[in-house]
C-alpha cells in the first residue's frame, strides 16, 4: 500500500466525531490511486499531467540555486512576506504581459502553485453552502477545493470552443432567480484541463460580458497558456477586464513543479485579503524558491527553454493524435488540442471510462475516467495526458487502449453509438 | 508604503459584498506593520521571531541542493504527494525521537512551515463558531488562523511553570456545561512563544490526563523544543499519549525558514484527512525543498549546527538578560528562557506596551505588543525577541528600551505598581 492510498479505516477514528462538517466531504479523488498505477513499469501512464522530465531545467537549476546562495546569503534562507518577494512579482508582471495583461506588482501575490490560489480565493469567498460555476468537465482538484470549502458547485457544458455562453447566462440567471448567485465562475479558458480546448476568440468577450451583467466574478486559471502549439499565446480573459477578474498563474508548467511557484492577480481589495489569507495559511512562501525563479527568469534564457518545451509537447502531441486517428476504432472521438498538456475522448454510447479502467490498466495503458472531472456524469469520457511519456512510450499507450476499445466496441450494438460534443 | 502595509480602502471594493464571512474577521496582524519597522537601520527590532542569519547553513545549503539536483535529477523538480517524501517522513521520525517520540512514517506529513500544519488541522477540526482553547498569551499567528476558521478562542494563563493546569480544567468544565465543548487545546509548551516558558516535568501529565478527562485534542507546537540552553531537550507531550496529541514540528527554527519545512504528526485516522485536506491546499509541498532537507539531514552534521545554534542564541539570551537586570527600572519583570527565542517582559501597572511602541521606535527599539497575542488584555505585557539582531545590538535595543522605561516610570504613581504573573 503506498502512501498515497491509505487503507479504509476499520473503526471510526477516536477524533473523527470531533472533524468539522467540511471533513466529511474530503474524499480520496480519483486521480489520486492513479498516481501509484502510473510508477509500474508496464503499465504507460496517459493519466497525470506532470511535465515531461526532459523539458525540467535541472543543470540550469543548479547554476542558478547556487548563485541565488551566493548573492543573497542568509537573505535567501529566511522568512518572506506573505505576498512574496517584489522582485519576483514584478516580473510575474512581464511573464503576463505576453498574454496581453497590464498589471503592477502590488496586485500579485505568489503562492504555493496555483492550487494554493485558488484554495485561498475559495476560502475569501465561499461561505458553506454558497454556489460557485465551473465548467463541465473541469479540473479535477478544483472540485476538492471547492467541496472543503463546502460550496454547491453548479457545472456549465464545454463544448469546441471554450464554455457555452448561452448555458452560462441561463446558469447565471437560474442560480440569480433561486435567491443563490454565483460567488464567482471558475474557468480554465486556455488549453482547458481536462478537454484541452480553447475558449474562442469570438466568446471571449460574450463571456465576460455575461459575468459582468450577472455581477459574478470570473476566475481565470491560465496554468497552460504558454504552452501553445501555434505561434502566439492566447490573449489572457484578465487582459480585457482587470476589475472583473482574478487571475490564476503558475511556473509548474513553464519551469518546474517541484519549485512550487504560482501567483495571483486581483484587484487590489481582493489582494489584501488574500494576503491575510496566505499569512494565516502558511506565513510565506519559499524565500529561495522565490529568488531562484526570479534569477532564472532575469538571467537564463526563458523564451529559449519555453520554445523547446512547446516543441516537446507539440511532438508528444502529434504523436498520440496521429495513432488515434490510425487506431481508434469507429465512435470514438477525441479533441485536437493546440497547446497545453491533454486530449479528451469520447466513448461511444454505453460504454464506461471508469469500469473500463481495470482492464485498461491490465492492458498496460492509465487514464483518468471522466467522471471525476464532474459533480455528476463524464461515464463516456476520459482524458488522455501527452506530457509525461515519449513519444515512443505515447504510441504504445494508444495502442494498448486501442486494443482495449477494439475489443469493447465489438460487444456494443452499433445503434447504441451516438455522439456527443465534447 | 511597504508591500506589507496595504493602505486602507477610502472606498469598499467592488467585490467586497461577496467575501465570505470568514474573511471579514481577516485583519492585519500587529506584528504586520513591525516587519516594516525592523527594517529601519536606526531601530533595533527585538520584536520579530527570525533565525540569526549567522545560524543559517547558506554554504551547506548550496552543496546541498547540488548534490540533490545531481542526483535526483528531474525528480528533484516533479510534483511529490501530498503526504511528503517518504524519506524525509522517515528522518522527521528520527529527530522527534531526541524528545521521547516515537512514530511511524505514515503518521507524518510534510507541510509548508508548521504554520500550514497549524492551518490544515484547524481545517479539518473547526466549523464556524467552534471553541479552541489556547494559552495566554499565545502565538500570534496562531490566532490569526483560528480567527479566519471562525473559531470562538478560549485562552487559559500561563506562568511561570506553563499553562496553570487547574485554569485549563475549570475552562474545559465551563465549555462543557454551556454544551461547546472545545476541539483542540492549542499549546506550546516548550519555549513558549511569546513568554519563553516551559510547561513542567510535573505538569505534563496532569495536562495531558485534563484534556484525556475532557475529550479534547492536544495540539502540540513545538518549533523552539531543540533549541533547549541546557543539557538536554524536554519530552515532548506527544511522547506519552500518541493517541491524544496532535505534534506540529519544524525545521525553520532548527535550519532554515527559507525553505518551509515543517510538518504534522497525528494518529492515522486524523493524518488520512489532513492529507486530503493538504491536496486540495497546495497538492505538494516542494519536492526540492524537501530533498534538500533529507540530503542535509542524511550526510551533514546536523548535531554539530544545532550545538552551535544553541550556543548563538543561549549568548543572546544571556546579552539581552545582562543588560535587563543591570538597566531596567524597578517595577518591571521578565521571564528566564531556558531555550527557545523569547523573553517576556511585564510592566508596572498602569503602562500601556502598545500606547509606548511609537515612543520606543522613535527612541531606537522595536517589540511586539502583548496585546497580540491575546484576544483581549496583554497591554502591561510586551515581547523581546533576541534570536536575530548580534550580542550587541541586543544590548543596544534593551538601553534605548530601558531609557524609554525609566522616563515613563516616573510618571506612574507607585502605588500602581502591582506586579501580576507572566
Amino acid at each position: 500500500m503506498s502512501p498515497q492510498t491509505p487503507a479504509p479505516q476499520t473503526d471510526p477514528p477516536r477524533w473523527a466525531g470531533a472533524f468539522a462538517d467540511r471533513t466529511r466531504r474530503m474524499v480520496p479523488s480519483e486521480t489520486r490511486a492513479l498516481f501509484s498505477m502510473a510508477s509500474r513499469p508496464d503499465v504507460v501512464s496517459l493519466a497525470g499531467g506532470m511535465p515531461s522530465p526532459e523539458a525540467l531545467p535541472v543543470k540550469v537549476m543548479g547554476t542558478v540555486l547556487g548563485e541565488v546562495l551566493e548573492r543573497y546569503g542568509a537573505d535567501a534562507l529566511q522568512y518572506g512576506s506573505a505576498q512574496g518577494e517584489a522582485g519576483l512579482r514584478e516580473r510575474i508582471c512581464q511573464v503576463m504581459a505576453a498574454e496581453g495583461i497590464a498589471a503592477t506588482p502590488d496586485e500579485v501575490m505568489v503562492t504555493v502553485g496555483s492550487q494554493q490560489a485558488l484554495d485561498l480565493v475559495t476560502r475569501i469567498f465561499v461561505d458553506p453552502g454558497d454556489t460557485v460555476v465551473a465548467e463541465a468537465p473541469t479540473y479535477v482538484t478544483a472540485l476538492s477545493t471547492f467541496a472543503a470549502h463546502q460550496a454547491r458547485v453548479v457545472q456549465v457544458p464545454v463544448d469546441h470552443d471554450g464554455v457555452v455562453p448561452q448555458a452560462l447566462e441561463e446558469t447565471f440567471a437560474l442560480l440569480a432567480a433561486e435567491g443563490r448567485p454565483a460567488k464567482f465562475f471558475y474557468t480554465v479558458p486556455t488549453f482547458h484541463n481536462p478537454t484541452g480546448v480553447v475558449l474562442s476568440a469570438a466568446r471571449r468577450p460574450e463571456v465576460l460580458e455575461i459575468c459582468r451583467r450577472a455581477g459574478v466574478l470570473v476566475l481565470e486559471d491560465n496554468p497552460y497558456g504558454l504552452l501553445h502549439f501555434g505561434d502566439r499565446p492566447e490573449r489572457a480573459l484578465r487582459a480585457d477586464d482587470p476589475d472583473g477578474v482574478v487571475y490564476l498563474g503558475s511556473f509548474s508548467k513553464t519551469l518546474a513543479p517541484g519549485l512550487r511557484v504560482g501567483w495571483v492577480l486581483a484587484p487590489r481589495g481582493i489582494m489584501d485579503k488574500l494576503v491575510l489569507a496566505a499569512e494565516s495559511a502558511m506565513l510565506s512562501h519559499s524565500l529561495l524558491a522565490q529568488r531562484a525563479v526570479d534569477h532564472y527568469l532575469s538571467t537564463q534564457s526563458w523564451q529559449s527553454h519555453l520554445t523547446a518545451a512547446r516543441d516537446t509537447y507539440r511532438e508528444r502531441r502529434d504523436a498520440m493524435l496521429h495513432e488515434l486517428t490510425a487506431l481508434m476504432p469507429h465512435g470514438v472521438h477525441w479533441t485536437v488540442p493546440q497547446g497545453g498538456f491533454f486530449v479528451w475522448m469520447t466513448l461511444p454510447s454505453g460504454m464506461d471510462s471508469k469500469a473500463l479502467l481495470p482492464r485498461a490498466v491490465a492492458g498496460g495503458v492509465a487514464y483518468v475516467p471522466g467522471t471525476g472531472f464532474s459533480t455528476a456524469g463524464g461515464e463516456r469520457h476520459l482524458r488522455l495526458s501527452f506530457s509525461h511519456p515519449t513519444p515512443r512510450r505515447i504510441r504504445e499507450g494508444v495502442r494498448n487502449l486501442a486494443a482495449l476499445l477494439h475489443a469493447e466496441t465489438e460487444q456494443v450494438p452499433l445503434r447504441a453509438r451516438q455522439l456527443t460534443p465534447c
